[in-house]
């Protein structure tokens, strides 16, 4: 990563990695990101929310729910 | 899905399908997908929320509710 | 409806009927629908509260507490 | 009203009438509509708040405090 | 004030009298009105909070935290 | 300051003077301001926070944290 | 640093060293700020959050979720 970058470039390197996100609300979703906007919007493929046993094959995180993600 | 896509592409795809939208205030709704747009706003058909008995025809929620969508 | 249809577009062929609106604070509003905007701010007619008994003749709501809406 | 107008152009034809502005926060104003835009501030002339004595000549009201108004 | 004028132009009229600026939190502060903008952000001369002592020679109040500017 | 003015014109004067800046979460934080923008972001050096020993050589302020700002 | 300069620009002179990022929640995250944008997201490396014994080799913020950032 180099100097003037953009924060969510970052972001586009981990499309296919596993990544966590934590939600404002304080859950932790874990899963393989697939996809990503400006607002923060994610596309998670094999979600899996931290406590629960449900795993989901795809979901889309709308961004303003959004703390930080974790590549 | 491929790399470099957006998000809320996914969502296309899953047109006419039954998906699971999980608000922000916890509720969670099921239903038939019939459209969507930027802000996550979603038209759902014959949609139900976890721990009541009516079914809706047809609602459109309002993006900003929307904590994810699961497809 | 048919794919690729925006949600909002639903709320037009809705108008002059009756509508469910739920809002955010969890308050139910009921009236017919007379206008909308891409802001989900919404003229109704003849609009009740669950659990009031006053009718109002016509009320703009502000979209941004609107929930859902159901047709 | 007919069809396809906007919600707010409602307020338009009740500038100079006495309207109640119900706000987010659970308080009611009431006064007589002298302007209004698009993001829902309003000028209220001889504004009372429900529950007070006191009686505003002018108000502006900022437009997202608003849960809705009625004509 | 005539039809068709916009709510914040009452505001204009305002500059450099004494107005009362309600916030959202429920604090009052009173002033004279120099300067305001289309956000509601407000310029206020020797602006004084109920309940304080203390008298600010000029303050800057970001808009969003109003809920209605008494005039 | 002058009629028309917009509101954070005066904060154009007071770069390099101390301010007191008051955040919605009631802290208050002082210090010199550096540099401001239309979204109320301020750049603060020596700010300190009340109750606070810690003196931060320059920070950051997101505007939307701000309530008001004393010059 | 001098006048005129815009508040953000602080943040491009701390590029790959470290900062603390006080979060709207309470939290404090430190890091090695590697990139930002105009919302305050930033990209921060070996984040670690105060209490916690965890680092992140990587995480990008929402940047809504700032209250400050200390260069």
């Amino acid at each position: 990563m180099i100097d003037n970058q953009r924060p969510l470039d970052a972001l586009g390197k981990s499309i296919n990695t596993n990544v966590l996100v934590k939600l404002k609300d304080g859950q932790t979703v874990k899963g393989r990101l697939k996809a990503y906007d400006l607002h923060l919007n994610v596309a998670l493929e094999n979600a899996k929310f931290d406590g629960e046993e449900k795993e989901y094959p795809l979901i889309v995180v709308r961004g303003d729910n959004v703390l930080f993600i974790s590549l």
